[in-house]
């Protein structure tokens, strides 16, 4: 006996995006003992020490009582990250995300272990960093559409235990360049709370033959509804995201012939779920945060925890 | 012979929008002998003096020196602007335009009649406000579509002499609050010189299968095509334009089966032009500078000049 205690964490996972950072303490079998959320993404970081002071502050103590490995997902890994992880390309699944892990030594002794984003080759690429890891968490389900609801959505299509295709939408990003940044926004108010009748309207005008003009001409009616008096101010905002998510359904309905799962923010995942609905598409179910379930999966596949 | 000096000018003609003004000089038969670029849209006015000023500094010296009437069109008639000039429905021509002017009495003796704008109603209304004396500038020529490109551009259609029908896509408007506030613009410089091949690349994309995903999905690919080294920096920008402008062809092309007309800036129509071309549509007529004519044409009507 050394008088040491025995550590019971296996393992520390990282989900570190462009504007958050979630930790997660995983024990034996990838059981979650412990999450931080942090607002230090990559673009958030500390003035003065970066990225080493944003890993200190957030699981510096992890690091220190536990000796065990670090693996993390997400921007960090991007050209503008603490070290580039290149790009795998798909079809890939777990196996070929642990084989790539980029390795990065900090100071105290810590290793990180960063998971390689996705790319998608083509006449027109695509590339993912961070839902990689979410999908790998649900991967095992069969065939299904895995929808990733957020600033740039990401359709991934799961083909038995592999990743085969995705698709990504702007949508969020879109939608707050045109709420902040075009005439759209001089008449919209923020609601006081998620005003879901006018969300399903924006959504049934997208799938409307009207939406057939595109998001181009649809987008202009939050203006002219107002106009008339058919749209309050407050009523505006969530119309222009009904317009914007039901575009996005539309533009996947004739590949959502299958089970989809939605993963994300809540708020988010609710609203794609009413989306879906109208359109009649699924089944839907929404998968719980999978983000530390496939940081675990791929650090098993890689050896780095038993 | 009271020695006064005959003035031969019969109108004085002010297409006056958001960001600019443009006033005209006509003689007889609508023949324009002078005309005044000036930025004193209704969006920047001069800090003191608003309306009154901008009218005295454009026009003021034409006022004083001739008779003439002086007749508006353009968003100097909106609820923003200088006197409200209540909308007119469509199916409207240059006689319900020219019924339906409101007068606005300034200082110094000057009448101004102010052009109504169109709306058009139901589910989704639309509205134009400046546009439609373009489009009465180009009446008699037969059924045509009318394009009109620009921060909203509109897609006016007319059967006989009247406008029937329109569409607005927020094309000009959309695309600056892309590349000044999302991640698109981190990578795209301005070029020296609009790069035709790179618009043409856009438009191509728009219109191919990968198109029917919508703009959320493929504005994205100006992004992953320079990540992949497959598009510089400074083609970005016209690739995103030629997206986005394809867009708004590809979802007007069902339509467009007449000849078409374009009218508006050079630049802007040298670009729609091309994208008609790639989608195979036209004829395409490009007018020379419509507003005047229009403004002549109303002022007829309403018994404002012989």
């Amino acid at each position: 006996l050394t008088g040491r205690t025995v550590s019971t964490t296996k393992l520390i996972g990282l989900d570190w995006g462009t504007s958050s950072l979630r930790a997660y303490r995983l024990e034996a079998d990838g059981a979650v003992v412990e999450v931080r959320h942090s607002a230090l993404g990559i673009m958030r970081l500390p003035a003065e020490g970066g990225f080493e002071r944003a890993f200190d502050e957030v699981c510096g103590d992890w690091v220190r009582a536990h000796a065990s490995p670090v693996i993390a997902c997400g921007m960090v890994g991007s050209a503008q990250g603490w070290r580039e992880a290149p790009y795998v390309e798909v079809p890939a699944g777990i196996d070929q995300l642990a084989q790539a892990l980029t390795p990065l030594a900090v100071a105290g002794g810590a290793r990180i272990h960063i998971v390689p984003g996705l790319i998608l080759r083509g006449a027109l690429p695509n590339v993912m960093r961070g839902e990689e890891t979410q999908v790998a968490g649900l991967l095992g389900g069969g065939d299904a559409l895995v929808c990733l609801p957020g600033s740039h959505s990401k359709w991934v299509s799961v083909a038995g235990e592999r990743i085969v295709h995705f698709v990504t939408f702007m949508t969020g990003e879109v939608y707050a360049a045109l709420a902040a940044h075009t005439i759209l926004g001089r008449t919209l108010r923020a609601p006081a709370k998620p005003d879901d009748e006018a969300f399903d309207r924006g959504v049934a005008v997208a799938r409307s033959p009207a939406g057939r003009r595109g998001l181009l001409a649809t987008i202009f009616s939050t203006r002219t509804l107002g106009l008339v008096g058919q749209l309050s101010p407050e009523a505006q905002a969530d119309y222009l995201s009904g317009v914007l998510v039901g575009h996005e359904v539309a533009a996947m309905a004739a590949d959502a012939a299958q089970p989809i799962v939605l993963a994300g923010a809540d708020d988010l995942c609710r609203r794609y779920q009413r989306a879906l609905a109208l359109f009649g598409l699924g089944p839907v179910t929404i998968a719980p945060d999978a983000a530390a379930r496939g940081l675990w999966r791929v650090a098993v596949s890689a050896g780095l925890v038993r």
